[in-house]
């Protein structure tokens, strides 16, 4: 509308994950909209706080949604590229941000796909020596393309045990239930294991004794805040980041699908959504 | 010996739980000697890093120890209490010196016993407020006379759906299997469980979602380092703060011992040394 400042007709805006929040809690005011006592309206799959209207987020045609949610996609980058900065950016962005990733420090990232490729990208370019951990041999030269200085096989026992105490934070993006004990001992001092891709029960029983004997921590993080979301882009449009994605027609959406669930994504899909004219 | 400068004869000092260390690795370098690369030399059921001969700890008559882990227990303090601090002392003061608890902060200590009892009084005379998680109800006024503004009893819902959110920090001093997740979602965003009494498998599964739905962590710590060890004891000195003990001779061991199993002591028990003339 009319009484919007921030930007002007032709700007280059995304919306990221949310499209409001109660603004008014501690966790909004300290610019963590993501973890609103109220709960942030999401962009999908929620219902709008005002109208009580679902939202349907990526799939919509049209959004409307309050000049604060937006955000400002910095000229130079590819808007096709950009567009899973807005999910998959934000959610290793912010862990690395907040547990101070940068020169000097050794971040590890578990799992090459969405979300730890863009770790990868983001963990270099902030400085850090950056090592994967991956169950599937083929991916080292994919993942040293995008950032890491190591590739580890996590199935390797040797591999493993050549990097016990090596990582100040462990990015953990799988998101299926998995074992945290193998990685835990890989952790320094005071190093901390961050799980963003698993929402649920862990398995097996987690052992206190890598925690209790090197004061580590096992924590979590849910994508990221808005202000701390344009500092992301802003960073990625300083350094020419995006994602690296396959651009599909609404048509194909089912292939997608079925191709997402074989992994088969390299590593994030974008629908064009001029396409769903088409239809 | 006469090198050392540091105490003469006719000083109170105390030896916690450590007699040695590496003293080259990072962690001993920066003062966490409980977490030396090469793992520190205990003293008790421990084998001496330089005699290889076996230590055993309280129970010792006399014991030789590097004068770098020898602390000064300040003029005033009643030595009977003040031989905990030193183990159930230091373990408590170093999480809350490392997570910050102070003026402003809210910290909850899960149990009531050695280490629990401490905690209480430490946070307080740090200026937390302080609440005591207990599973028995016949407890709060000792908590309260221990330094707790509040004691919630862990298997009252109501009493435990007051507190989500609530607490920066919680200290968990539980010593056998028992599960997080009732205590997780008390935490505030950012917060931390910190676990200093459980060493092995924790039941029943961990679930994720308090930890990603608001960067909440579960982490270990193990004793303190000696720098700190005296950073407290020094504080003791300052506020008169001792454990609560009792003391007992060593011909009355093994009946400790089994009031001990029966959570029967408060808090802590002392072994008189000059009783050990008397078999």
């Amino acid at each position: 509308g009319k009484d919007v400042k921030r930007f002007k007709p032709g700007d280059h805006v995304g919306v990221g994950c949310m499209v409001d929040s109660c603004q008014k809690c501690s966790a909004c005011e300290e610019g963590h909209e993501q973890y609103c006592a109220e709960i942030a309206t999401f962009t999908y799959n929620h219902v709008d706080r005002h109208d009580k209207m679902p939202t349907y987020g990526g799939y919509s045609e049209k959004i409307v949604v309050s000049d604060k949610f937006v955000l400002k996609v910095p000229d130079g980058l590819d808007l096709k590229g950009a567009a899973p900065l807005l999910c998959a950016g934000i959610t290793t962005w912010s862990p690395l941000r907040h547990w101070k990733a940068g020169k000097g420090s050794k971040v590890a990232v578990i799992g090459l796909g969405g979300l730890g490729h863009m770790a990868l990208k983001l963990a270099n370019a902030l400085g850090a020596d950056v090592t994967l951990f991956t169950r599937s041999a083929g991916k080292e030269q994919d993942a040293r393309r995008l950032g890491a200085h190591n590739v580890v096989l996590s199935t390797n026992k040797g591999q493993m045990a050549s990097v016990q105490g090596r990582f100040d934070l462990i990015i953990d993006t799988v998101p299926y239930v998995h074992d945290l004990n193998h990685y835990l001992p890989t952790l320094t001092i005071n190093g901390t294991l961050v799980l963003l891709g698993y929402v649920g029960d862990l398995e097996s029983m987690l052992s206190t004794v890598p925690l209790v004997m090197g004061r580590r921590s096992v924590a979590g993080s849910v994508i990221g805040g808005i202000a701390e979301t344009q500092e992301m882009l802003d960073f990625c449009g300083k350094h020419g980041i995006t994602s690296d994605v396959e651009v599909i027609k609404i048509q194909d959406i089912n292939k997608a699908y079925e191709r997402m669930l074989k992994s088969d994504v390299k590593y994030r899909f974008v629908i064009d959504m001029a396409s769903l004219k088409a239809t």
